[in-house]
């Protein structure tokens, strides 16, 4: 219930008053600092949040230039994130950290090139102390943006080469994407599978590639027919699903980027008549549970940690030390930090 | 291609040059003034992508004072938004209109009581022209918090009274929920239907309220076992479909106040072997396509304009003349634009 003292607007006092503590205890926890027992700073949050307070943003000034917001940019169609839980677990990962240095996460979204000078616009204005930004591809500008900018930056996902970053010294953070779709593949192998499709995210993306890359490392001398581009979608995993079946009628195996593709290309095998495992073993990637574990049946898929890979760019942001610290790349202007990948065996392989 | 001419930060001139316009055409483009033909905008604005220009902000300042953004405040957890395309609706008719004004759409979401002091902070601290807020419960401290920031406020949906409105005077939009659920439970009357159930969404919701409010008015002795609340998900519509079913047996028909309820209440009827609409006749409301034409059978529903009220929010927040511009109650601190909604008959009523 918000209650507003003789309807006048609530001060710092009425608060400490409300909360039962010193003026100066509200400031500290206004201001993120350190030396408040959690008791008292959720009591004192509790009297914020009541009165409807809101800090005189000059007077906080004089403590902490800190804007106490935190840019998450977002280079996909809005509606993208609707129906593709890995967003969702990146995200939820991403606000866990910012929430918990007591920065606000604030959601930009790029959908078409207009938007790249107004949402630049946005991020050189001094609204943010950072940017965490995703889903680069190549040819993209956002990077010497930001770098214009003088916001610490941190990315999700390996750069592509050439978009723009050629310079520019970020530090990503990634998943073992090559080495994930290796052991896919070589588990496949050794299931006595000699067939063995592929279908890939969209090629101008870094994990896309990368997850190519790990396919082909096994397979050196597997043939272009055998590989079909998908786009991250479910609608996309069943149509290149449909193309290699054209294709390859003998296909045993298929090796699918992401598990929404994935769930996509079994509906499509079950509507040609395919079992599976028995005809064709499928292996996803990400782990997605809410996807992976309702499909019929069960994926076995590799697994990467989402949330986790979300919590780790937040902490770098601050400079934090990461759970896994990791080296970057001698002599090279990108460091990055790899989470490991591991495969896990469900019904469809 | 990002483009940096000697490495240097590229200035107003740069993309001058490169757009083949003056550089006061490049000043107007960037602060969105008239006067400038479509071809030659979109032409600088390529420009400006091109090279990663970013506007000075000190300068900026001189010609405007306005940031350029505004504020999309969602109290809901971040996941319900990956589970309901209510709201990618909104977004995006919300989106369309401030891209279409120049501003910046900027997503703060409050998951939990801890987040309202910090976006109260970001709100106030001069980033952003306004606000645009939703899923107004009862005593939420919203209204309050944004009234001392002195931004300009839309409020998307009825505030429940007790919401800390009162003494404020906010403009909202809503849809018409009573008079739609009126409409929805009429026709099942019309139908030859004797024992109309409803599901309700939480009734500390108005959008709830209201269209219990439009059940009641037609039926106004309906028995409380005939209504059940749920909470706006599909697992919520199962349970309270199964809920009347043990309740009352022979109920030949529910008015459902959503979509996404609806389509968990259908599946939950056909587990129990109840046919729709031969047994059980079933109207939901939203008319959101994706779910009401792919449910089984297809749903009668009453449908709401979503996208045209995120459009008309937005609009609204910059003084522009809505497309339908109604007039607030008047001697009311709240003055509201009600849209209107209708019936659409598919095959599940």
């Amino acid at each position: 219930m918000t209650e507003r003292p003789n309807g006048r607007r609530p001060t710092l006092e009425d608060v400490a008053r409300r909360a039962g503590v010193s003026k100066s205890t509200v400031s500290r926890v206004i201001n993120r600092e350190p030396r408040v027992r959690e008791e008292v700073a959720r009591r004192t949050r509790k009297a914020i949040a009541e009165l409807g307070y809101v800090p005189n943003q000059a007077a906080r000034s004089l403590v902490t230039r800190r804007n106490n917001a935190v840019a998450v940019v977002v280079t996909e169609p809005q509606n993208r994130l609707f129906v593709d839980p890995y967003f969702d677990c990146l995200l939820r990962g991403i606000r866990q950290e910012l929430v918990h240095q007591g920065a606000q996460p604030v959601l930009l979204f790029i959908e078409e090139p207009d938007d790249y000078p107004r949402v630049g616009n946005f991020l050189g204005g001094g609204h943010v102390d950072g940017a965490l930004l995703f889903s680069l591809r190549a040819d993209d500008p956002l990077p010497a943006m930001v770098e214009q900018t003088g916001l610490p930056a941190i990315f999700g996902g390996r750069p592509v080469s050439g978009s723009g970053h050629r310079g520019h010294s970020y530090t990503y953070v990634d998943a073992d994407n090559r080495g994930g779709a290796r052991e896919a593949v070589r588990y496949l192998v050794s299931q006595g599978r000699r067939h063995i499709a592929t279908i890939t995210g969209p090629l101008n993306q870094a994990s896309a590639i990368d997850r190519l890359d790990g396919y082909r490392d096994v397979l050196l001398d597997s043939p272009p027919q055998l590989i079909a581009e998908g786009d991250f979608t479910l609608q996309g995993g069943a149509a290149a699903m449909a193309q290699l079946l054209d294709r390859c009628p003998d296909l045993d195996a298929v090796f699918i980027a992401s598990d929404l593709m994935a769930s996509g290309a079994l509906k499509l095998l079950r509507e040609r008549g395919r079992s599976v495992p028995e005809d064709v073993a499928v292996v996803g990637f990400d782990d997605l549970t809410p996807i992976a574990e309702a499909t019929d049946p069960p994926l076995t898929t590799v697994h990467q940690d989402i949330e986790g890979m979300g919590r780790l760019m937040a902490q770098l942001l601050f400079n934090r030390t990461p759970e896994r610290p990791a080296p970057g790349d001698a002599g090279h202007p990108l460091s990055r930090v790899v989470t490991p990948t591991r495969l896990v065996v469900r019904e469809s392989a």
